[in-house]
């Protein structure tokens, strides 16, 4: 069968099949295929909270440079999971299939995503399929909801920025979103960029474990950096500063983002972090970032301000240093700038 | 605003208000209203293990008499968390909307799923919402994933049914299913059906509380009554027998399925649960089953056999004894009935 046909989801034998041989061949694992209504998870022996997040993905096209919507649905939820310094150890992954679907093409998505959740050390724990007609979705959405333990007391939040935090920033920004948006356009540029889609889970854990100071962290996925900043600042009614010129961007993204009038800090990020903490931890936490490929271009971008010392800014907003040395607000983002980017 | 513009789902500013506005408002607790990119769930100081589960609701049409996708949605996974013996506790939604969606009717699936959780006993704890371009899914999707801790130990599994158990149902069968395809076609009985659509989880806390010798709980959604007694039975490696005549159908859903050519024995549920038990206990569960609104019309409808001395069916299979008296299996679902049933 190389189309998928509309009883594979009709929760009979059919969708057996399916699962037999697709889904257990790349997610095998023995939670998984227990094959119950819902998933048996381990406790925590030590009574932890856990963390808990959930993301749909629509991402248009499905496939792009540096990954395709399977490999994203793993690594955005890990991340999200990450982001409250936890350990992502469950997810659960549920597919919204079209029927006439092309089963090579599934085959690629859920392979990438058996891939990305070993990698993370992610149990694929529970799943679920509808295949539904024709017309009703475009190709394939997933659902990926992850679990796992928080390993820091207090867990890192976004009110929990303070004056004096240094504000560091894992790698350049805008890669997904333009790749993204180059691949659904056809544009030239594509080959110079691509996705920065990446699992963070590794890096959090070392940060939070060897550094329980950090305060924040924080994923700029869709809105971009701009506005997960702003989400920071009105959640601790703070001012942020950040320094223009310390923000790295690569060259094909600065030159695609120009070309195409996109301003790269609302641009969607799959693969950094956002890390806040007290200034004095800065170079600690940046050579553990550096330590991991996916925080190698971590650098320092920016700090907070008790908004009574502000010279620029009231509580909540995001203060840009802009390269020609002058001040201007950084909104959140406004409006919608690329549907379906995730 | 009265249709859902496509910024909503941008990440920015138009989806916090949309957060703010709908979710929030009818979603309302302490753990959601905190707003990070994942929740905050409180650890369990006994270190039980936990249920998962995960559904996408992509149910056509979205309203029918009993409920609607939002309900729906809630009770689908509260109930498929509920049958590994666990209470849900936590929930996340993630909503996936067309462009141009009603808001109205999106405001009445919200509230129906605030007020759902609530009365389930469960909270919402995160989500997350994307908005397509129109055309890219149709009106409405939702995803629910939930979490619990199990109450049982050894918690109730497909694999535990046992020679000797008994086999028993919570209320008559089909009424979801011939409900939904009614309303979809517009057919004149559906006046005098509706989804039995309702939360199971208190039943669920009763019955292995009180009966710690439950070996097996599903609920029989897709692929119907049939469809569930054929996992089990495959689980196990027993022959179920179940009597034609015990099984509890309404006489609007057997005039309807009459009409249709269906068969409710492989029509979706969305409140019932097949329990399965040591004979012994049977009684006793079924007063438990009473007590509840959702269990009103408990009743034993078979066995579960060595297949070494079943008379007909081998390990795996499920039979049925007809209302005539004689024996024949009764198959798991081939090919769909009906696509879009929840």
């Amino acid at each position: 069968m190389d189309k998928l046909l509309l009883d594979a989801g009709s929760g009979g034998l059919a969708s057996h099949r399916l699962v037999a041989d697709l889904f257990l061949k790349y997610f095998d694992n023995p939670v998984l295929a227990a094959m119950n209504d819902a998933a048996f998870l381990e406790g925590d022996p030590q009574g932890r909270p856990m963390a808990m997040s959930t993301d749909s993905y629509t991402v248009d096209p499905p496939e792009f440079p540096g990954g395709n919507i399977g490999s994203l649905a793993i690594h955005g939820t890990v991340n999200d999971v990450a982001m409250l310094g936890a350990e992502p150890r469950w997810l659960t992954c549920a597919f919204i299939l079209e029927e006439g679907l092309d089963m090579a093409f599934l085959e690629r998505v859920v392979q990438a995503m058996g891939k990305a959740a070993a990698d993370a050390g992610v149990i694929i724990a529970a799943g679920d399929t509808k295949v539904v007609p024709r017309g009703a979705v475009d190709k394939i959405f997933i659902n990926t909801t992850g679990v796992g333990p928080i390993l820091v007391d207090p867990a890192p939040m976004g009110h929990r920025a303070a004056p004096g935090d240094a504000v560091l920033l894992s790698g350049s920004v805008g890669d997904h979103g333009l790749t993204v948006l180059g691949r659904r356009e056809g544009l030239s540029f594509e080959a110079d960029v691509q996705s920065d889609s990446a699992a963070l889970n590794r890096v959090v854990k070392d940060l939070v474990t060897e550094l329980p100071e950090v305060h924040v962290l924080r994923d700029p996925t869709r809105g971009g950096l701009a506005t997960t900043l702003n989400e920071i600042a009105g959640q601790s009614s703070t001012v942020v500063r950040v320094e223009e010129k310390d923000i790295p961007i690569s060259p094909a993204v600065v030159a695609g983002c120009s070309f195409l009038g996109l301003d790269p800090l609302y641009l969607a990020n799959e693969g950094k972090l956002l890390c806040f903490l007290p200034e004095e931890h800065c170079d600690k936490a940046l050579e553990i970032m550096r330590r991991h490929e996916v925080g190698q271009g971590a650098v320092r971008i920016g700090s907070v301000i008790d908004p009574k010392e502000a010279t620029y800014g009231r509580a909540g907003q995001v203060v840009l240093t802009t390269n020609l040395g002058g001040s201007r607000l950084l909104s959140m983002l406004e409006g919608e700038q690329l549907p379906r980017i995730c």
